[in-house]
């Protein structure tokens, strides 16, 4: 992301400052659905423009903009999509991850943002006391439905990376589950798994729904309310944590660590998926900048390192905890053995 | 600024999406005063956040942020500023550009992009029926204070561009004058030339003030108003028009440019400073993005090519128009023959 040159120049802090128009162009893009109707053949100023009732004039210099900042291609005056944006802005595919900027967006979000400074003195969210950790936040309903294409992906990858027995009765906790993807990923492969879906209650309803769509609707289990304080039960083969520990300080996540592991079977695991940056805490790019999120959204996340983690795990009871860089997608996996 | 990796990928969106935090990010440290506190050897979160009022866990996240936007360096857990920082984010010199986000970032503009959506549909502002050209806009005296320390270097660029008789006695015409900088560095050069400055009259007191620390006020007039209806006179060996014509349509932009051509002597030349996208509008990156500024904030502004300047130009009177990319600086210059 930098762009130093040999000589010194203001470019790149004036890009910067005004990234927000990328924010924005973006939105209304995806507002507009420019990406389908370019995919649908509608690829010139004038043919947008009768596609999707806006001016000639505007989707001009709105498709120009993009394709400066690598959303679409243009040649002579026929503008296409890259591979990219055919793939995740191309409303028709099940790839589509524009959806997220409602999510992304929000005005929560964008209040989060809003001071930076004050954010920085305080060490902490200005939004007010608990952040989007606020109980029943509705903000949350709107990642599990923006959200669930991204899920997705990531979902199956664990599914690659963990094993259960297909022909024994299993058991995973679904912490945080949200859309619920990354159990029900795990509950279409293992017939005879059973799901336990945490979450607050208006969230969990987007998880039903899935479940259904699955097929798997007798096998998950939604269990309503925080993670801190409802009764699990016991006899776990599996405990998944997806983007879930960043919200909170490290003696937070130890307690509740030490909640799961009392949870599970004596071979259990617990899996963390959760961007994790590299020691120096400035590597890789997504990792390393969503401590900023952390910081600007919630009183006391974090983006944490393996060895924070590691450290914390430990102190919750767990014999040894192993960090797996996926192939694709954005974030890491700690998988940590009872 | 493409991201395309070789398998598609949802990076480049959500890096973008998220945009907006690089600029709130920025914006905090230039608040918080980190880049000026790094120069003075605060060079540790824990230095920081003493130097600067801040925690320590908010000056960590916030800095390891802007190392990995390409603004500081760190090794170890030590922060430095990268040449371009040191250059133009550090307080203490003439070259600092911070208090541009004060006029970038302002609410007018905020306002702007807030729906890029109903600004592609409309094909021009949404803010009111002028955007940023109502008169007397306050924006403009924010965009003189703020814009200072850029234009010199622009200014510079154009008094090496143009040359005048300095034996001479000449007279030139500044429009849209605002913090009087380009017209005050011809001043400086050549001590038989007079500047009468165009813009409203609240702005041209930052001028004013400019010609004083020039030491220049016996040759420098303002002429307060509207460029369309002040009477500007007759005699001019120059006219100045630094980053104007953007602002109009091109029926608009003749108009003016016909009143510059009856004002200039017959050898007289009218200088254009803008941002002109190659023919096919997708370079240079300053340029060509700057378009979706001027649909977001006027009625009907533009970032025009050279081909359409050179049009508006002869349309308006002037025997030849010149482009010139200069080394310098992220803007072009078109110098017109009458």
């Amino acid at each position: 992301m930098s762009a130093q040159s040999s000589k010194p120049s203001p470019e790149h802090f004036f890009r910067s400052v005004n990234a927000f128009h990328l924010t924005h162009a973006l939105k209304g893009a995806i507002d507009l659905d420019v990406f389908t109707a370019i995919g649908e053949g509608a690829t010139t100023a004038k043919a947008l423009a009768e596609s999707r009732r806006g001016s000639e004039r505007g989707m001009r210099i709105l498709c120009d903009y993009l394709v400066v900042t690598g959303f679409l291609t243009k040649v002579n005056d026929k503008y296409g999509l890259t591979p990219d944006s055919a793939m995740f802005l191309d409303r028709r595919l099940p790839t589509y991850v524009g959806d997220s900027a409602e999510f992304l967006l929000s005005p929560t979000f964008a209040q989060a943002f809003s001071d930076v400074a004050a954010v920085v003195r305080k060490g902490g969210t200005v939004i007010d006391e608990h952040g989007t950790m606020s109980p029943d936040n509705p903000v949350w309903v709107r990642f599990a439905r923006a959200m669930q294409s991204i899920a997705f992906g990531m979902a199956r990858t664990l599914t690659e990376l963990i094993k259960l027995d297909p022909n024994k009765k299993t058991k995973a906790l679904d912490i945080a589950a949200s859309h619920g993807l990354y159990g029900l990923a795990f509950a279409q492969q293992y017939p005879n798994l059973e799901i336990v879906a945490v979450d607050w209650a208006n969230v969990l309803e987007v998880g039903r729904e899935n479940a259904r769509k699955f097929g798997v609707s007798d096998r998950w289990r939604a269990l309503p309310g925080s993670a801190f304080d409802v009764d699990f039960g016991d006899g776990y083969d599996l405990v998944l944590i997806p983007n879930f520990f960043h919200h909170f300080d490290p003696p937070t996540n130890e307690k509740l660590m030490r909640k799961f592991h009392a949870a599970l079977n004596v071979n259990g695991r617990a899996v963390t998926a959760e961007f994790i940056p590299n020691e120096g805490r400035t590597e890789p790019p997504q990792a390393a900048t969503f401590a900023l999120t952390m910081l600007a959204t919630t009183a006391s996340g974090d983006a944490y390192t393996f060895a924070e983690y590691e450290k914390m795990f430990a102190n919750a009871g767990f014999s040894r905890s192993e960090f797996i860089q996926p192939q694709m997608g954005i974030e890491q996996v700690i998988i940590s053995y009872k």
